[in-house]
């Protein structure tokens, strides 16, 4: 199926201060997003898809100098795809604190002429829809069809139906939790210390030393990636087979690489470590760890999603534990204490959490569906 | 229960040289050891008890000068204990390349006159098992009443089954797994590679650079404790608590402690790295990659398990994701496959990997009948 090609990233600059979750304010930002299809007269098509961890505002197409950095959701959204860019506008924003764009620890502090470093607040997944919907608003987008997302992106979606409930009829929240568990918690934390830890570092201000903490990053990418994956998909894909052994049993007998895995495992915290930023990394580890819309309400999620006015489609897939499936179904159980409307789909797929980023005819038709559904409505004049 | 009290560890040196599956061998070495009980006349009631990852020979009591130092499985080795050592005579060997005394990475290297560091030879658990039998030899010891160990020294039991198959008239193979899976390799690695990267390892030999990879050696022990313990254990101990708060909504947005979790870990992370070796922790963690007996019968279990003569009591705990029980039913159904006799117990547990050492009192009471059944035949002058 065809992407939708070529597309450029915009950027919109804020000079009203963003008043943070942790009390600290961002003077001045700047948000890069990207949008594709066209923006009906009445305003009624507009998503919102948010980004996990290491993606960005780039979800769908190409760019004219760079014809092979793919969207991250190119699968998902294009012409004729699921989300389908010939009927909706589809909106991506990059997060701030991230290193893609929008304003982040690597940007100039104006409160000292330097790189932020760790000195870049600590933002929520709330302050990221807080600035989401300043776009919007420049963006004349009074209310969403639908705010979606994935793992993170899914809290984003999720802290969208609680903080603005007018301004989405539909909340697609995939692969999420609504809160992470301590386990989550414990890899995050591993992730960090390799960071912090790492000499190049500096303290977070690592710019100015003309280094990077390449070997933290890889690390935390590794224990990350590790997670992502289920167990038996890593069996079955990499199992004990050995790299470059004439023989089956050819093990090398030092610290190098054995087993495909190594390989496979240091070659994924390698790349990372050469594209992302460290800070980055401790910033979105700490914005998944607090996100938690149940703690404002005694730990009650009835109560704290009884203000949510869209309908749902949420969805797990069965072999991820990092946010198992009993975590979505803890969202679902929530919204039907609240007697919304809510479809979901635990969906029978090897690949773990990455599954929702994956092909999967039954996720995709399903995603479709639901799209077709809006779509619908939107013929039929519905809105807020 | 009482323990057996004050203990003392005693050496053994062997000058005739170890030949190591990796074809390098050890000119000579010595095993640090303790020993615990009487053996009797006809040397018929000796059992070795095989250490995991961190631990050592010190399995049961405490020493004379340091009280506090109690043996790492002393809830299951003493007088009245499930392994009553008024009826058995137990030894508890150091594994070479360990750090508590015997022959390892911190020691002089014959060939160079300075420490092995990274040039101790990568040692598997084929070599620590040759190496016990050989002390097992010097004691006079022809035939064990048992050999046990949880998890990796549940891999030497069954080692111990495979290669000196007339040696052991029983084998107790505990919270462990034939081979490791894809995703226990990519743990191990990424424990591995916090330590290589770390500037402090300096290439094995920090020992002479008077510092110590305390970074890397705490990420390591982060990441594997956290697959020692269950999801839902440590959702129980810990869940989302945090710490030093008082509110229970009162993050702290910096990248210090917020949460219990956190805080355990890192304490766990530092305590390990005050005390255990850097290139020890790579050498046990290669040991356990490679272990693999099938692979020499193109990776049928069954066939690698045709030599075997011990009865087996196998033993997996339901929360251990690290070994999971679908491990130890494989080794189970090898077992029968040969028509071997086999007792197996998958126990009920929260623990996660770490039950194998825990109060558990069906778990305890299944050991001690073992080893009751054991002293009965003993009683009636069974042996080889």
């Amino acid at each position: 199926m065809a992407s939708i090609g070529i597309v450029s990233p915009q950027t919109m600059s804020f000079s009203q201060p963003l008043r943070l979750q942790s009390g600290a304010q961002l003077a001045d930002y700047t948000l890069m997003y990207e949008t594709y299809g066209e923006l009906n007269g009445d305003k009624s098509n507009a998503v919102l898809v948010c980004h996990a961890l290491n993606a960005s505002h780039h979800v769908a197409g190409v760019y004219a100098d760079d014809p092979k950095k793919v969207g991250w959701w190119d699968n998902m959204v294009g012409p004729g795809k699921p989300l389908d860019t010939n009927r909706f506008f589809v909106i991506g924003v990059n997060n701030l604190g991230s290193c893609f764009g929008s304003t982040g620890p690597m940007h100039s502090n104006p409160a000292t002429g330097k790189p932020y470093g760790a000195a870049f607040p600590v933002v929520t997944v709330e302050d990221w829809v807080a600035a989401q919907a300043r776009l919007a608003d420049q963006l004349g987008i009074e209310q969403f069809a639908c705010v979606m997302g994935g793992s993170l992106g899914g809290m984003q979606a999720l802290a969208w139906s609680i903080m603005y409930p007018a301004r989405l009829r539909n909340c697609m929240v995939i692969a999420s939790t609504p809160k992470l568990t301590a386990q989550n918690i414990a890899f995050n934390d591993v992730a960090r210390q390799a960071i912090l830890s790492d000499p190049d570092y500096r303290g977070g201000d690592f710019y100015e030393h003309g280094v990077v903490p390449k070997n933290g990053l890889r690390v935390a990418r590794m224990v990350g990636h590790i997670t992502y994956l289920s167990d038996d998909d890593m069996a079955e894909k990499f199992g004990r087979k050995l790299r470059n052994a004439a023989e089956s049993n050819d093990y090398k007998f030092d610290f190098g690489i054995d087993f495909e895995i190594e390989s496979y495992l240091r070659y994924q915290g390698d790349k990372f470590s050469e594209y992302f930023d460290a800070n980055t990394y401790l910033l979105i580890t700490k914005a998944l760890d607090y996100f938690d819309p149940a703690l404002a309400h005694g730990g009650d999620l009835t109560r704290a999603l009884a203000a949510t006015e869209a309908a749902f489609f949420i969805a797990s897939f069965t072999t991820d534990w990092r946010f198992a499936p009993e975590r979505s179904r803890e969202i679902v159980e929530a919204l039907i204490s609240n007697r919304r409307q809510v479809t979901y789909a635990e969906i029978d797929a090897p690949h773990g959490h990455d599954a929702f980023l994956l092909e999967d005819a039954r996720y995709m038709n399903m995603v479709r569906a639901w799209y077709a559904r809006i779509w619908h409505g939107i013929a039929q004049g519905e809105s807020a």
